[in-house]
C-alpha cells in the first residue's frame, strides 16, 4: 500500500519493518518474503530523526525505526560517530515493558505469567531488531559494526531501557568529556536529555514523553563506558517519533503536538 | 558478636558483609570501620557451596554470599575456572526485584514509586558487591580480574537474573560444548539447573526455590558467550544459601529443608 | 467422564461446575446444555469442607467449590446458620487476582492490559458464582438468601478478598460477640483462621496456603457487620480445596499435604 | 496561613481536610486541635465542582474534597439528592491505588510489601473520609444519612474505584431510568462521564484525567442499584480538581487547562 500512496503524491510514514533497511538482502534473510517494491523502498529514510534528520525531512517515505533500536542507537551513535570506542566491544542489554511485544493475547504476556518476572529473549543476536541496530553503526562508523544485543522482558507496562558497554579507545577520557561530547552531538536535538554526572536514568521519567533521557558513566578501573538511555517505548519507540518525522517532512516546529512532561508516579 | 560465639564454639553464618572478604583492607576501603577480630575472620569461609563447598564443611565461621555475587559468580565460574574466556572482556549486567533493597522505608522503593519503572544504580563500578564479585573470581581464575558489573531495579517483588557477556578465548566452541562443561562442573551440585539449548532461564522459575537455573548462548558472529543465571534472591540469594551452608557444615544432605519446586505463578 | 468413573468404584473431584448445583435446573438455566447424569450427579457433595464436611467424607464424587464461593461463604455462613443477620441485606464485594480467570490468552488479561487497573464485571448479580454462593446460603439459613455479588478484577496474580456487608438482626451485638460465634462455628476447621479484632486479613497472607482469613468488623453506628475473608484462590480456592476433600473421603487427616505458611513477601 | 492570605485578598484552595467541614466540632472529633479560624472556616465552600458549583464561585476559600469524598459522593449524589434510594442502605467499598497514601517512606507501602496484595482498612467507619462523605450526603438528602465506607488498598499505582450499594426506593426502576436521571443531574458537568447500560467503568480509562467515569446497574431480583464510578485520584482527585474549583472562582471555562485523555495503557 505504501508504493501506491507515495505514487500519488502522499508523505508515508511506516510502522512497520518494511522500510527500515537500507539493504533489502538484510530485511529478507530476517523477515524473509519477496519484495516487488525495491525502487520505491530505496528512496525511504530511515526514521531516527536525531541521526537522519536532513533524509527525514527530504523523503516521502519513512521507515519508522523501532522501539529497541531507538533507545539503543541514541546511547550509542555518539561513540561510533566519534571513533570513541572499540567498537566491536559494544554491548546493548535492553529492557522493555510488555506493550512493546504488542496487544495480541499470548499466553507469556498476561499478567498471571508475566508480573513479577523477567527474563531475556532472542539471545545470541537472534532478535530482528539486531540488524537494524548494526546497519545504522555500520554507517556511523563508517565500518561494518556487530553489536551483541539481548532484549530482556520486565514486568511493566512501558518503557525501554538500554544498558550499553563499550571499551573505550583513549583510556584516558573521563565522563565530563563525554557528556561534553553527547552534549554537542544532541545540541539540536530537543528530545535527548542528557543527564547531569552521577545520575542514571529511570524509565518512569520518560513515560508518556517523546524524550530520551541518557546517562554517562566511565570506569576507569576498566577503560570502559557504559551509556544508559531510556524512552516511552510507545511515544518516542513508535508513535511520537513518527509524528516527528512528520513534523521535518512538513517543515514544521520539529516539537509540534509532542508531549515532553512525563506522566509520573 | 560473631567472634563471641565461635570463641564458644558455635557455627556461625553471618549474613552480613562482615566476613565475606578474604582481604580484610577490600572490606575496610568499601565499609569502612575498624575491625578489631582480623584473626577470627581469617577464618571464615565464603557462602557460596557450589564454590567452597569444603571449606564451608570445614568452617565455623560463613560470610555468606550476597544475592547478587551468588547469581553472577554461579553464572561466571566454570569461564574463569576453566580459561575460556578472556577475563577483562567479563561483563555483568543484573536485575533485581525490589526485596533486594530490604525491608526499610525509602521512597525510592515504594510501590508508587517502584512500580512501572526500571533503572540502573551503583554504575561503573560503583556497587558493593562489585569487590565481593572481583575477590571470587581473581581466587578462580588465579589472577587479578575486574569484572564490569552493574545493578537494575526492577518493578517485582523477588528475585535476580544476571546476564554475563564474555569473549570467547577459543572461536571454535560452541553452545553445547559450554553446556557439556557447565553440567560436569555443577555435577555434585544439586541446586543449579543447566538449561537446555535455546531455553533462557526466568526469574519466576527459581522463585521461592534455593535452585539457579543457568542458561546459555554462543554468538559466533561476535564469538561472545552469553551466560544467564536467575535466583530467587531471598533464598538462594540469602537465607536458603545459609541453610545450605549449615547442612555442609553438619554433616548434613546438602538439600535438606531447602524448596526446590518454584511457587508459580 | 465423572459418572463411567463413579461407576468404576473411583473417586471423583470434580473442579468445574457440573456438580455444583443441588438443583440441575439452576446449573442449565446459567451454564446450559441437557444433562444425562442427574442419577450420578444428585450424589455429589458440594465440595466446601467447611460447612460439608460429612457429606463430603461419605461421597463418591464432589462438585468443588468455585473460588468466589469459597470466600464469600466461608465469611457469611456462620452470620446465617445462626440467624444473625437480616438475610436479604447481604452483600458481597469481592476482588480477585487475574490468575481466576484461568490462564487463556485473552487481551483484558494481558499485563499491558490489566496491570495498573481495576474494574468490576458481573454486576448485578449476572456472575455464575451467584447462584452457587445463593443455593448454599439457603441450605445453611433453611429459606431462600438471595445476595448481591460483584465479583472485581485486581492487577495482582493471586489472591481472593471478600467484604460481606448484612445488617445484625440484634443490634446489641458487638464484634467480640461474633468473634466467639466464629470460633465456636469454625473449632473443628484447621484452615479457617479468626483474626484479632482490629485485623483485617491481606490477600498476601494466604497466598500459598491453604488457609482462609476472617476478620470481623461490626458498625454500632449502623447496625452492620462487615466480614472479610482472604483466600488463595488457586489453592484454598481450587486445587488445594480439592485436596482437602480428598483427604476427607479417604479418612486421612484433613491437614495432610496441604500449606499453611504464605509465601511472604 | 489560609486565613492570612484570604485576609490578604487571595484566593485560597487547601487541599487538607482543615476546611472541607460544614461544623467544625464534627472536624475536631476526627482530626483534634484547637481552632482559632472558625470565622474564616465558616466562609469555606467545599470543593466539589459537581455539586457546590455556585458556592465555589463565590468564595474565596476553599476546602478540596477528599479523594474517596470525590469519587464515593459522585456516584452516590444523584440518588440521594431525588430520594430515590433508602438512605440508610448505602454502602460504598472504594478501593484505592497506593498513590492515595502519599509519598512518606511507609513500610506496608513499599514494593516488596504492597504489590501483589490487597486488604482493607479503616472498616466500620472509622476511616477519616466517612464524616467527609456524610456531611454532604446529609446535605444533599436533607436529612442526616449514615453510609458505610470501607476502604481498600490496591497493588497499583493510581485510580479510586467506588462501588456503591442501596436499596431503590421504587422497586419499578430499571436501570435505563437511572442512567437518564444520572444524564441530566451531571448535564452541565463537563467532566462526569456516564458509561452506557451495561458497561462498568476501569480505573485505567480515568488514569491522567479529571474524569469521574459513573456506571449503573439495577438488580432486579434485590431491588439494588449498583453505581461504580472511577476516578484518577491524584487529579479528578486532588489537584486536578482544586484546579477546576480555581477556574470556577476566576470566572474561566470550568475545564480550562484540565486532561480529558485517558493514559493508556
Amino acid at each position: 500500500m505504501a508504493p501506491a500512496l507515495v505514487a500519488k503524491g502522499c508523505k508515508v510514514l511506516d510502522l512497520s519493518a518494511d522500510y527500515r533497511f537500507f539493504d533489502l538482502e538484510t530485511y529478507q534473510s530476517w523477515y524473509g518474503g519477496d519484495r516487488a517494491d525495491r525502487e520505491i523502498a530505496a528512496t525511504a529514510a530511515y526514521g531516527l530523526p536525531e541521526l537522519y534528520r536532513d533524509r527525514i525531512a527530504e523523503a516521502s517515505l519513512i521507515g519508522c525505526a523501532g522501539c529497541y533500536p531507538t533507545a539503543s542507537l541514541l546511547a550509542l551513535s555518539p561513540l561510533l560517530k566519534q571513533g570513541l570506542i572499540l567498537s566491536e566491544t559494544a554491548i546493548i542489554d535492553a529492557k522493555s515493558g510488555t506493550s512493546g511485544g504488542g496487544r495480541q493475547a499470548k499466553t507469556n504476556l498476561l499478567l498471571a505469567e508475566a508480573d513479577n518476572s523477567l527474563g531475556p529473549y532472542g539471545v545470541g543476536g537472534r532478535h530482528r531488531h539486531t540488524p537494524e541496530i548494526e546497519q545504522v553503526c555500520s554507517d556511523l562508523a563508517g565500518h561494518e559494526v556487530r553489536v551483541q544485543f539481548t532484549p530482556h522482558l520486565i514486568p511493566m507496562v512501558r518503557g525501554i531501557l538500554a544498558t550499553v558497554y563499550a571499551t573505550l579507545r583513549d583510556p584516558g577520557l573521563v565522563r565530563e568529556d563525554l557528556l561534553t561530547i553527547y552534549k554537542a552531538f544532541y545540541r539540536s536535538s530537543p528530545f535527548v536529555k542528557m543527564l547531569p554526572g552521577g545520575t542514571y536514568p529511570q524509565t518512569k521519567w520518560a513515560c508518556g514523553t517523546n524524550l530520551c533521557y541518557i546517562g554517562i558513566e566511565v570506569d576507569p578501573r576498566t577503560d570502559r563506558v557504559i551509556v544508559m538511555s531510556a524512552i516511552d517505548n510507545l511515544v518516542k519507540g513508535q508513535a511520537g517519533q513518527a509524528l516527528q518525522c512528520l513534523n521535518l517532512m512538513m517543515g514544521w516546529e520539529e516539537t509540534l503536538g509532542l508531549p515532553t512532561m512525563g506522566f509520573y508516579p
